[in-house]
């Protein structure tokens, strides 16, 4: 096989750690560029810029072995701008992260990690989105280099199923202690919001988003078990979002 | 059955044409709550606002009939904040829309008015999004009207599946021109983007998001082709992505 060619991106922004580990990973595999946001985009799901204008600058010299460009975008708008625009060619590949936090269950909703690589996978690019269970900056990210490595190869030998993404959580242990990877579903989990209530100094209310995560789902199946139990968990991810068991039920209702 | 208490949201903002409209058919139906954003959200995928903060005001005097909002953050946002903070209790039903523009097949998935209704499903409360295939401001919202109070009245009698919203989509026709209602699967279709390129007074470049919709699925029970022969659509949509056939064949892969 030639050398893959492989977009790398993220959501938490070019500088930071997570990427700048994957692209250490991903030059041995293949010939990469970069193209990702120039400030940190969590929770972003799936926005794309449509009311604004974008732009990105090449950010490594002509003659530099990698090139990388930020972008005043999503992470979305970076994947688009990259395809579209930036590379020489339709990537083999997309990877992004690796996140600095989980991006298991409910999660890949809100990540703006995981929709870099679902808006990979709608343009018909195989892709994995990768996250480390460590939110904080300094998080190690040494030790889930083999595994990504690992994950990566098996994905460009096998090929990823058409209309599918990887969502690949780590947990935040040391490499001997991970059991392995398992291939999970999605845990049913989510949110229960408590916002931080707050007044400014005029007196004016404002809040900020905080959560506690719950998980009642306890099936030995899903990403948050295999997670739990110091497994990498890989959930295929598809953007048909068709609920096709719920369309039987809807057909008897009386649309007159 | 007691009136339900409904939330309307949107994502073109609190003063658009279209949620003016929802108000006006959900005020007939039940005790309604709008929670909207302040400005225009489309194309927010499912954004959330984890690194500033959010504001609200209530916008219509302590006296009024109806309770609204505007708010500061994106529409999973608006739909956070209505649930935990702003609404007496949970409500028995949040709509959101009307859109101006579709939101059928894989605009779906970049769409701020089906993240609402999605934040909501995940939150437990039977959710509709409604879409009107005309993007402009001043589009004739009036033909839609009976239809949406029809299906909701549907949801609210024969219970919304448990983990499904629904996407439902109007052509933008005259009433007597609709065919009837059809349940569908999202069509797998996809943009192909084209992006304007453009140069600053400084001369630097920058760029306008804009692309082509291309729909090579000619399922007759796709919501795009619904939409074409002037049926309205409904997609069951839901937020557990897990692709699950694609697990059996992720575990013959090599990890090691």
């Amino acid at each position: 096989m030639e050398r893959p060619l492989i977009l790398v991106t993220n959501d938490d922004g070019i500088n930071a750690p997570g990427i700048r580990t994957l692209i250490t990973i991903m030059k041995d595999i293949g010939d990469i560029v970069v193209v990702a946001p120039d400030s940190p985009q969590s929770g972003m799901g799936h926005a794309i810029t449509i009311n604004s204008t974008l732009h990105s600058s090449r950010i490594t010299p002509k003659d530099s072995e990698i090139t990388e460009y930020s972008c005043s975008g999503t992470p979305a708008d970076c994947v688009k701008l990259a395809i579209n625009e930036l590379m020489p060619r339709k990537p083999d590949l997309c990877v992004s992260g690796i996140n600095h936090g989980s991006n298991s269950s409910i999660n890949v909703i809100y990540s703006g990690t995981m929709s870099a690589a679902i808006e990979a996978g709608i343009e018909g690019i195989p892709a994995i989105g990768f996250s480390l269970l460590d939110y904080r900056w300094n998080a190690d990210f040494e030790q889930s280099k083999s595994f990504i490595s690992m994950i990566t190869l098996n994905a460009l030998n096998n090929g990823i199923p058409k209309g599918v993404v990887l969502n690949v959580n780590i947990p935040s242990v040391k490499k001997s202690d991970i059991k392995g990877v398992k291939i999970c579903r999605q845990a049913m989990a989510y949110w229960i919001e408590e916002f931080d209530k707050r007044k400014n100094p005029l007196g004016q209310e404002y809040y900020w988003l905080t959560g506690k995560f719950i998980n009642e789902d306890l099936g030995e199946d899903t990403d948050e078990w295999a997670l739990n139990n110091n497994f990498i968990s890989i959930v295929p991810v598809k953007f048909d979002l068709t609920a096709h068991h719920a369309i039987k039920g809807l057909n008897q209702w009386d649309f007159k």
